[in-house]
Parts: structure tokens; sequence; C-alpha cells
């Protein structure tokens, strides 16, 4: 083994977001020194960065530089140039997850087609290039149904419903025409939708934290309960289908697996992420080792820490609302006045109506207690762009 | 209120030690600016602060810039020219906990006094300028006991246990020889010491964690157990106590108030600290708000976080072992593999025997499992100096 002190491994990331930022002060507590890539000089994980390397996530000689830096990297986000990747660990540099699982997983047409091939179950679906196409499989799946951009979507975007026939070419419009590849998958009227953060380690360790119960509204992630309210048998399937799933992927750190619960109580694996989830922010007050702590050991081949949930937990998304401009956060004051809040911000200079600015965790000794305390908290709480 | 948006107050830290890097990672999580002003280039605080000013504790011109580049000054360790933060505040910058408070707790005599004059218990005191009059005093207190320097003292430093006369000259000597003002205090047999720590805001708002129980090796704090294994009757009486310490030194920020409690099951407060302090860093895993979370909400006028335990927990320093040298860790993966075990590494880059390079904090259901895992952990892991 290359490293006695295994904190000495410089670690690399791609991205210095909010994900990159909470990776870091799970990281630093434990003493790790990082360099981060991202094109912005003032990006949430900015300040508390060791270096920062100013360039386009897409910068081939930037990324490598990166590399050589670090003595392994890791990404906050998906859309990263696979190729990129493949050349370094060509090169022998270790990145985490690696490029063989983020190359499945970018392309959800073939995440979903691997998925049904290995015996899990997802939204039936179909590559299509054309209205004719989508019109002709429409017959057999039935309107609404999703049209989906195979790579590059988040938060809704790429994403598109059509609620019948007269939609279609509208949105084969809105998603580039055919220009980029698309899909189709059936509509889901699910009763829930969860998701199960999972941890997979250097050394194959695995450990799934508790399932949390989210809602999305307007396509962006609104809330995140846990224990999600699903019977234990559920419970228990859906983190036997996470483990699945990283095994399957050979993931290596967090991953998080979305999945529907359908009335008839199956699960459907919906969307998986190979790195910390917004749905995962839970873990940092709620559980014994936060998603990010528990990436950060994942990578760095350290053992990986119990996922138990202390407390029942409540998160909310902060947005920004009103008009874009310079941020300014309200009412924290109001809001640490409750009991059990716990408030994150991100520190981005400028709010955008929907942009993700922070969030708030509040635990309880009661679920119920959590989310009320959540929802007040979060109703007090505003960032907004100063004019 | 000149601050609508209160976390775009600027924070200015005397000192980039491992107390300040936790200030800041608490700060940040919360989206604070930070400057700290510490001598040390590669001081734990310096990779995640926004500003590092290289200077010197005393140099009151730095410290005037860390107060210009600030909204609110706060420090991580009491041994500063308080004259400096006088003038600041006659200059209307804001210094918390305030110079006042400073200015008495720097002197344990004067603190000492002002407690005993407030009704509040303390071992009997008494200043002394020569051997002669040690040796006088001890004929009314009895030997052993504590000769210690006013001023100056950590970790045992400037104390010295005086177990019989035949010892005056020597420690007298060993304190500078009545170059530096001296105290005498009667020595006492505690059953046990414990510490209080608490917080009082910018609103006179207070809130008191749970006691925990020291035990010290070497005259450095080797574990703190929480919850303290005293009487409720105690603990109340203790959180009385520091409460009223907080409202004497009209102190504003986290306060750490050591106690002994005697054979009789009395309490005797033993040093005040106007900071956060070692023996509260358990309330990072085991608490609703840490006292690094506590204090910056404290000087920013938040209001103050629950203090509740969520977890019993047991806390062990890290001290540097062997020789000094460049620092090496070994002995993480083990101790990680214990179920509950938190590691903080500080990033001292040199150890030396005895120093503090870290801590590890076990939380457990139960306070025996706890102290269980926490006594495996520390003999697993070890930092020593590379040769």
């Amino acid at each position: 083994m290359k490293f006695k002190d295994k904190t000495k491994q410089k670690i690399g990331i791609i991205g210095g977001g909010q994900l990159g930022k909470m990776m870091i002060l799970a990281a630093k507590k434990m003493g790790f020194y990082i360099t981060i890539l991202d094109p912005s000089k003032d990006c949430p994980a900015h300040s508390i960065a060791d270096q920062h390397l100013i360039a386009d996530f897409d910068d081939s000689q930037a990324v490598k530089k990166l590399a050589q830096k670090s003595d392994l990297i890791t990404y906050e986000f998906e859309h990263i140039n696979v190729e990129i990747l493949k050349k370094l660990q060509a090169a022998a540099y270790q990145v985490y997850p690696t490029a063989h699982s983020l190359e499945i997983i970018q392309d959800k047409y073939q995440q979903k087609k691997i998925l049904k091939e290995n015996q899990i179950a997802v939204p039936d679906f179909k590559k299509v290039d054309s209205p004719a196409a989508i019109k002709a499989k429409a017959k057999e799946f039935g309107y609404p149904l999703m049209l989906k951009s195979c790579r590059g979507g988040y938060d809704g975007k790429g994403n598109f419903l059509l609620k019948n026939e007269a939609e279609v070419e509208a949105g084969f419009k809105a998603l580039g025409a055919g220009k980029k590849s698309l899909m189709l998958e059936e509509f889901i009227p699910f009763k829930k939708e969860i998701s199960v953060i999972a941890a997979r380690s250097l050394t194959g360790e695995m450990k799934v934290y508790p399932i949390g119960e989210n809602e999305h509204r307007e396509n962006i992630l609104y809330q995140t309960k846990v224990p999600a309210q699903i019977s234990a048998k559920l419970k228990k399937r859906a983190k036997e289908l996470a483990q699945a799933v990283l095994q399957l992927f050979e993931g290596i750190g967090i991953f998080c697996v979305e999945m529907f619960v359908t009335e008839a109580e199956q699960l459907l694996v919906n969307e998986i992420a190979p790195r910390p989830h917004n749905s995962g922010h839970y873990t940092i007050e709620a559980c014994l080792t936060s998603q990010f702590e528990q990436h950060i050991r994942a990578i760095t081949g350290l053992p990986l820490g119990a996922t138990n949930l202390i407390r029942p937990a409540v998160m909310h998304n902060i947005l920004g609302s009103g008009q874009s401009g310079k941020a300014q956060l309200i009412g924290l004051d109001l809001a640490l006045a409750l009991e059990g809040v716990k408030v994150h911000i991100y520190q981005k200079s400028i709010s955008r109506p929907g942009r993700k600015m922070g969030h708030l965790t509040v635990t309880a000794a009661k679920l119920e207690k959590a989310a009320a305390n959540a929802l007040k908290a979060s109703q007090l709480i505003e960032i907004k762009g100063k004019p």
C-alpha cells in the first residue's frame, strides 16, 4: 500500500459547487488536502479548498493537471467528458467512481438497459428518434409518457412530459429535435418516490443509509423525509436493490438510487447518481456518518462508517426566490430559533429563481415534529436577489 | 441593525490552531467569510480561511488590520495582549468576548478574586511573591499545594505542585523566580473534575451544555465523558454556577467553566476559558449544536441552538508520541472500523511528544459502549514524528 497514513492522499474534485463544498468540509475534519477544478472563481468550495484550478470541466489539460496534483480524483456531478477520465485511468491515475461506472450512468438509456438486463425493475423504456417513432410507441405505453434526453439532464431539465399526442412535436423540438439521442419512458403513477444513498468502498465494503422519502416540486427536490413511511419489507427490498445496483456498476464512493414505489408496492429504479446527492443531505445531522464523510472514506480506502439514523429528519431545499441578483438571506434568525434547525448556506454570490442556494435539515425525536419545524423554517427563511 | 443578512458579517479570528479551524468549519457551513491572524503559514486553519494575515498575535498593526477586514473579531486562545483589544473597542470595533471579560480571566488571581467576591466557591488562594511568603501561607493551607503563574498558563504549564516545603525554592524558580506574579492555591483532593460549556449571546440569551467529566494525564486533558457520572442535583448546581460565571464576566460566546467535585459533593470553580474548549469537542458529534457553531451564533447575534445530548459520548485527545518530526498518522483504518468513532486530525505538519494533533469522539447508545470503543480507538491510532 502506497499510503501508510491515508490522510496524506491528496484529493482532487472536479466541481466546486455545494456538493464539492460539503465533501471538503468532511475531508478537512480528517485532515485531507484538496484541490478543486471549477471555472468559477467564487464557487461555493473555493474558499475552503487548498488549491483551485480555474478551468472548464471539459478542459482536458486542466483535468490532467488536477490529476497530477492529486493522488485520486472524484467529482461532484456526472456530466463530465468521460473520455478525459478514461485517458487518466489508462495513465494509471485513480478516478472514483471509475470512468466505466460513469460512462454507463451518464447515458440514461444504457443505464436502464443494463438494469433491465440484470433483472432490476425499471419503468418500461425505448429509444426514439422521431415524432413518428414516439407516436408509434405511445400506442403501447399510452399517454402521459416521459420523453427524456439520454444525456445531460438534471432537476427535470432534459425531461418532457407528453400529456397527449398533440404535444409530441413540441416535446421532440424542446429536447433538440433529434440532435441528441432521446428515449421514451412509460409514466409511472407512483405512490411515493424514495431514494437510497449507499456507499461502496475500494475494498468492496458496502453500507446503505436509511431510506428517504422525496417530494419534488417543479422538478426540483422540495423535501426529503427520513425514515420513509413505507413498510419494513419495502425498506429491506429497496436496500437490496441499491446494493445490487452498486455491485452492477462497480460503484466506488457514494451513489444515490432513486426509486418509485407503485400503487402495487412494486419498486422501480428511476435514476442513479454516482455521487453524494441532494436527497442525502439529511445524513449530515441525522446519521452517524454523513454521505460526504462516507464518500471520502470510500474513495480513500478507509473503512466505511455506520449509517444508523440517530434521529428522524426532514430536509428542505432553499431555492432562490424573487428576482435574480446578489444573494440576500432573510429570516435566518427566525428559522434558527426553532429547535433542531440546521441551516446550510452555499455562498453562491448570485441568486436566481429556483437556484439551489442552501438547505435546512431539522431533526427531532419524532418525524412529525421535525416535519412541522422544517416547514415553518422553510417558510421563514428566504434567499432572493438584490436588484 | 446593520446586517439584515447576518451571514454577511465578516468574522476575524485571532489564532489559526485547531479551535480556529473548527470554528471555521462551523461558520463555513452557514456561509460566513473568515479572516484569521496567525504567525504560522501552515497553521491548521490556514487552508479553510478566506484570508490569512501572517503576523504575531501581539502585532497591534496586524490585529488592527484584521479588525478593519472584519465586522467582528473573536479569538481562539486567551493569551492576547488585551490592550490591543481595548483600543479596538474604543475605536468602535466589535470584539467578542469583550476585552473586559478577557482582562479579568487572563489573570487567574483577579479571576478567582472576583468569583470569591461574588459568592462563587473556589479553592482558597493567595498572592505570593517569595519563597518565604509561600512557606508562611503553607502553614495555613498545608502541603501539597499548587503554585501558579497568574498569567499565561495552559495544559498545566505555569503550574507547579509543591509536595512539601523542600520543593518551594525549586517551584518558585521554575515559575520565574518572582519576575511574574504568582499565586498559591490550596490543593483540592477532588473526586471528579467536570467542565461546563456554556454560551451567552449578544442578546443575553444563555444555553448550557450537558456536563462533561474530565480526566487529565500529565496535566493534559486525556478524555471527557458525557454525561458526567454525578448526581442530578450536582448537575443542576454546576449549570447554575456556569450561568452565574457567564453573567458575572458578561461573557459573549462560548465559555468553559472547569470545576472540582469534592468528596463532600461541593463544587469549586477551578478555571475559566473564554472560548470553545477541548473538553467541549464532544458537542460536535453528540449535541444538536456544536460548541463551535454555538460560538459563531452567539457572536453574530443569531439565536443560540439547542444543546441537548443526542447520544452519550467519550472524547480522547490524540497527542504526538515518539519523537518530534513530520507528523505521521498510523492506525486510522483500525480506529474507524469501530462503530461510532469519528476522528479529527488538525493537520499540524510537525508532531511533538504531547502536542495536541487531533482528537476522536465516540458516540453510542450507552456511555459504557462509547467509553470502550474510545479506549480501543485511542490505543489503535497514533501520530508520531518521522525522523
